[in-house]
């Protein structure tokens, strides 16, 4: 595999599990000229009444044209409650099956029991965001080929211009009708949007709804739309409903993380933009709920109103569009049950799905339109580089999410994060794993300092006497370093086990092989 | 032109404007296997906030890759109050461009300021639904080209498939925001669903959005969403809204319709379908409506609930839906402005795409959850034919609609005419043109006697002591004729100036010239 240096530095392969692929030249250096999106088989709409019910999952299974190494995709809407994805690869392994390049959206902890099936050969790798075990097995050099890991923004492109074809999608959905609408709002298992598995539909050779919640047609809203579907599974479960909101969401207590959102928030303050029709993404982890509160207690003492909010779905966003400081939330999940209430009877409550949020190759995506976008970091390195999805010593725990979308698209892109956890550094010489470049980062705020990129002179300028405890990042760097100290440099193996894409196809970086 | 024989014995040429094309060969004959959808060229986002509004019609004329024998594409949502293809049609005149291809979903009498445009050859020729003079021009061989004539899936089928490429898109909105999410209920011009143009801004190079309601970003709903949309243009208007409304949709009063809808509503309950959970398409014509106004007052009295009613939204089935007797309606255009207003407002009248309803290159289309398809005819013949589009003296005077998609789709079809108009006889030996295969259409109701395709036995057995004036279509051909006389054969020229597209875009027929 011949390796070329990209615009970051990093070593990168010029082809990945035999598809070739450029280096990354920059955030927004592709021009795209001349090429077409992927052209999915023309389906065909059969004579008479339409009923793709099939009433087991092994009864679909027995209509698919199923082959070794085939692609099979899922939506992580249902988080770690999902049933679907262990059930059907098991199903899968039973028949005999190996080698299938498994394209969730995420996998989750209850997906660790996919470990025996990587072990096994049954699935070859995945394209996909891994949180958990599977992606501890991953960097222990467990998968047969190369896993791709994207941003959301970088999976529906992939799926669109042909870089990732899906065999067969399988679509859970807490209602649909014998013809394939499906929505997540409604039902017990109901889970918010069905979103990411829009293009999944759209461009699958087949596409498989499975639900527990067979209602008459037509199924409304109809966030999957039947004209796009082939089968409609009826199941006993989709999922546990309690395990499909995330236990993450939830206000934090920790002083540290209170700190950093409050330094966050007045930061934001500061630069002017608690104002008027303001837009903003920030994530449902602890530090960016409480930012979401403090914003919205500024926003309230202003007597000013946002114009929406984007992303992940929480009470807090919720509880601003009902108070009526929040025009819209225009989301791809639900992080709690609150949102996904919200979604099913508020009108201002929008599912967008994820080419309409995030897509680089779309003539525009949402997170262009963000004024503010708040996200979190394991790493970030003296050139604002930051990393998401591994850890100091390598492992790949993380997803992308829509990190690298909105990181492009906000006006101001803030990283949130403690500055050392469990005595290792998170500011620091150089990152693992580059998730999204320092060009698109403008501000880092920590419970220690705040450091602007350098680039953003306006900003500095605005906050230089804001009393705020504004930092060159090499000086909070050396601060942290003083209390952890200098980290040591971790060794891995020369095999790359996953690489990272660029939203626009590009290869960032790679992850190489943790040594065990 | 090599002509060849269709499955209905009609001569069809085997290419149209250099397009080779196949002969029609059986409404579901088409099995479309190994064809792949077209593939749109790739965009791409651009850094920095995304602000596509330029302030002209001219502005954008001058950043959009015109060229002679260019496609340029509308919706008819404005109906006959839409100003925006002539505008748009008179500027690209003035600049010199010449041959264009005018692909619209249909077009009104307001249109006839374009005839000196298809004299002059700055229109070569239409693919599209023709209403009025402009289809009254191409029977007269003024356009350089052949039209192509479609159905509305049939439309939707043919951009999709390739068929007909959209070089530039212009999307009337009565609202849209800087980025191009637009939709046609909010504003003064509110229309309704703005669907028709769905295909296009997905498939076109280029999409415009007009609009004379710029509205703060993000515009919801979003029924075209700005990841499709390349500019917005910004205009004092974009139509008459008092013609926006088609006037065709008051309830008729006179005594020969109204008596067409009873008797097509008692054959409805007479064969059971009078029942929970009925589905049901009607047009917007006299006898629909008043065939809706009797279907509604039999539901109430049977306390029985329809499921949905699919097609063109009116004041009937929105009052239907108010009062429970009606759960959904799913529409793609509204005909007056009561469906304006419950499209807006009510989260049970939804918007579906044409792909969604129409298309038969998609895994499913609504029109095949049809129970009960009414349509009008200007023309049947003795195998049950219909032609819509012409009249008897072969003028090519209306458009197709999604008649052959309701027809292939609905349970039971059902044609409502008068038996002749203005002593021309509407049964007759063959019709001027096929719009519609007779294997589609189950029964035909007129004021004179009802006739059921011998091919239905089961609706002849339901309905035989029914006391409706049921009898063979021979029968009642010769009562009118009795009436009318025999209709004398039209002369028609050699030339084809049109070919009647089926649903799966094979020719199903030719319209040729009419000698003046």
């Amino acid at each position: 595999m011949q390796m070329v240096k990209n615009a970051l530095g990093r070593m990168v392969p010029s082809e990945v599990n035999g598809r070739a692929v450029k280096p990354f030249e920059g955030a927004f250096a592709d021009m795209v000229s001349g090429k077409r999106k992927a052209a999915p088989p023309i389906p065909r709409c059969f004579p008479g009444r339409i009923d793709k019910v099939v009433n087991s999952l092994d009864g679909v299974l027995d209509r698919l044209p199923l082959r070794d190494g085939m692609c099979i995709s899922f939506h992580h809407h249902l988080r770690n409650g999902d049933y679907l994805v262990n059930m059907v690869i098991e199903k899968l392994a039973r028949r005999g099956f190996k080698d299938i390049v498994l394209a969730p959206t995420a996998l989750f902890p209850v997906h660790d029991k996919l470990i025996p099936y990587i072990e096994s050969g049954v699935i070859s790798h995945v394209e996909g965001s891994m949180n958990g075990d599977v992606g501890r097995a991953c960097s222990y050099g467990k998968m047969k080929k190369t896993a791709t890991l994207r941003s959301h923004g970088g999976r529906v492109r992939a799926v669109q211009d042909g870089d990732l074809h899906i065999d067969v999608a399988f679509i859970g959905a807490s209602a649909a009708d014998c013809y394939g609408n499906a929505n997540g709002v409604l039902g017990k298992s109901a889970c918010g949007p069905l979103s990411y598995s829009n293009v999944d539909s759209l461009y699958a050779d087949y596409s498989v709804v499975i639900t527990d919640n067979l209602v008459p047609f037509p199924c409304i809203p109809w966030s999957i739309q039947g004209g796009n579907v082939n089968y409609v599974v009826t199941v006993d479960s989709i999922g546990d409903p309690a395990q499909i909101v995330s236990g993450t969401t939830k206000l934090t207590k920790s002083p540290t993380q209170l700190l950093i959102a409050e330094y966050a928030a007045r930061f934001v303050e500061e630069i002017g933009y608690v104002r008027e029709g303001l837009s903003f993404q920030a994530g449902a982890g602890g530090i960016s709920l409480a930012f979401n509160v403090y914003l919205a207690e500024m926003m309230k003492k202003k007597g000013v109103t946002a114009s929406f909010a984007h992303g992940g779905g929480n009470t807090v966003l919720v509880k601003m569009l009902e108070e009526g400081s929040l025009k819209y939330i225009c989301e791809g999940q639900c992080f709690d049950l609150d949102a996904v209430r919200s979604l099913r009877e508020n009108n201002n409550h929008v599912e967008s799905t994820l080419s309409i949020s995030y897509n680089y190759h779309a003539k525009g995506c949402i997170a262009h339109m963000l004024d503010i976008g708040v996200l979190g970091a394991t790493e970030i390195d003296l050139n604002f580089n930051v990393n998401v999805n591994t850890h100091s010593d390598g492992l790949l725990l993380h997803g992308t999410g829509g990190f690298p979308d909105v990181a492009a698209g906000s006006d101001v892109t803030i990283i949130t994060a403690p500055s050392f956890r469990k005595r290792i550094p998170i500011i620091r010489e150089n990152v693992t794993t580059v998730t999204c470049p320092g060009e698109l980062i403008d501000v880092i705020v920590t419970e220690r300092g705040i450091c602007i990129n350098p680039k953003r002179q306006d900003l500095i300028e605005k906050t230089k006497n804001s009393g705020l405890p504004i930092k060159p990042i090499d000086q909070l760097m050396d601060e942290v370093y003083k209390i952890t100290g200098v980290p040591e440099k971790v060794e891995l193996d020369d095999r790359i086990v996953a690489v990272m894409e660029w939203r626009d196809g590009s290869i960032l970086d790679v992850i190489r092989k943790v040594k065990t």
